[in-house]
């Protein structure tokens, strides 16, 4: 067995050689947060920027997972090199369904390819929204074509996780309801594009037609997207190929109309929040066992000052 | 009808009066937060400490609304005034279902002694835990005696906001699962009493088993408080009188023990992060409008710098 090298930079290379041990641990470096993680970000960071991070979406049961099964099948057609990142809810109350979908697309683990990791969220310092958008980065600089970054959309921290994403896919299916709720629920801002999956049901060419008419009331102009509406049956492979290329379209659009750079931008003003946001909360837990730290605390719950106030003093020894 | 005024002052003083179009109003403003936010918590965090806060979560399915309800009705008995503040999961795709619960406690809209509110994600500006913790201080302030905070627990958030509570009730059914889920799921570090709910089932006399066996392996000594587990049918209100009791037993023992003083002072360390953190990407917000922000990120975007370095950069300038 080769040994796995402690050293950053040895690590990251022997990950970028397709080293498949060397990226688990440097995505477990990532993920298990410490003084190194900064890094290795900074390591990583120069060789990323080419790969196409698609976002993968919809409500529990939809067969997300079977569709994104399908997607690395296709785009392997293509010898494009895929990566998934399983957003797993960090409820306790999901555990086994959620690993049976991981265990389900296990099938292209034989193929060197392909690398899917599961992301969950127990026993981390700091938020998943930031760990997964440096594990991006780790998959993008290792040389993946493309990253699919598939979560079950159950919280603000998975909606957050979305925005990592040039171009979203929001997977729904007949019996996800009305489009009413669909417009409420404010899928039309994140999707890219519809897939209304298991299209062998009744209901599903009136949720079509339904998306199809809401996605026509958006404005738009020549130089706009517009969000298609695909039906597939991702369990018999019907309409996926149509799919992933609506979503190559997609990414085509972003470069062409420029849109590409504002959002790279906007991930990189969002990684900075991040970090910084994490700084903070680390220097905020020393402060807290100092004696200065302490006295606002007292003070605090003698009601002697309130929140803000001892948030500013607290910030001012900052 | 009466006017609501405007006036953050004049506006507590009316809802503390149990007005509730003022309390409603004041939640609103708490809810979507603008500079007037700071200066309401100012205001009401004096008249807070005194109400108890009562967490409450489990799968989907599992009768929390019911036993919330039952909760209520047996709270009025004693003759408590009750708040319920219910987490809508911040998802996109789950709207139908948890509003239906909302409207099943609604028979006690009439009651004075009672408010219900529902806190939900969409365009917020902050983190719903933020928010949370902030709408608990103004019913505290309010007088409410309990203040139920229930959340479906699907979300990091949700776990999150758990942690304001004194008291965590974990509610299951038989169907959640054995017990090794349940330890896995970590709900041994969030619960304070356990409800094994709708127990005419079968199984559920195996959950009850394998529950107080798990709770008996936790290092205790005659100072530790023993998480009891109750069998409950809330539908039928069996059960949920002796849940009370033991919630309440919980109350007094963090009491005695000298822990609720320690719940405090973490509820209130969370609270001046949080505001630490919103102040932080408020002003980040603004960096980036600056020619100076939009210069390190144009850096960035063409990898001259990396995130970290334009973190600290950004930080100086801050």
């Amino acid at each position: 067995m080769a040994t796995i090298p402690q050293d950053p930079k040895k690590l990251i290379e022997q990950a970028q050689k397709g080293d498949r041990a060397c990226l688990a641990r440097l995505i477990s470096r990532i993920e298990y947060r410490n003084q190194e993680t900064k890094k290795i970000v900074e390591l990583l960071y120069p060789d990323t920027g080419k790969a196409q991070i698609w976002g993968i979406t919809g409500p529990p049961g939809a067969g997300k997972s079977t569709a994104v099964d399908r997607l690395i099948t296709h785009l392997r057609a293509q010898d494009k090199k895929v990566a998934v990142v399983a957003i797993d809810p960090s409820s306790p109350f999901s555990g086994g369904a959620i690993l049976g979908d991981r265990i389900r697309m296990q099938r292209h683990s034989g193929d060197e390819g392909v690398y899917i990791r599961s992301l969950g969220t127990r026993g981390r310092h700091g938020g998943l929204s930031h760990s997964t958008k440096e594990v991006v980065l780790a998959l993008d600089a290792t040389h993946f074509d493309v990253i699919l970054v598939e979560t079950a959309g159950v919280g603000q921290t998975e909606l957050d996780i979305l925005k990592l994403a040039q171009t979203v896919l929001v997977v729904l299916v007949p019996e996800s309801g009305d489009s009413i709720q669909v417009m409420k629920a404010g899928l039309m801002e994140i999707a890219d594009v519809f897939a209304v999956n298991k299209s062998d049901r009744p209901e599903a060419d009136k949720l079509v037609r339904e998306l199809t008419q809401m996605v026509g009331l958006n404005p738009h102009d020549e130089h706009s997207w517009m969000i298609p509406v695909c039906k597939t049956e991702a369990s018999r492979d019907v309409g996926i190929l149509e799919l992933m290329e609506f979503i190559q379209k997609h990414q085509e659009h972003l470069t062409k109309s420029g849109k590409r750079d504002e959002k790279t931008k906007a991930f990189l003003r969002e990684e900075m929040v991040d970090i910084l946001t994490e700084e903070l909360k680390t220097s905020l837990e020393e402060i807290f066992t100092t004696a200065g730290g302490k006295e606002v605390l007292e003070k605090l719950l003698k009601k002697e000052i309130a929140p803000y106030e001892a948030a500013q003093i607290i910030s001012g020894r900052n």
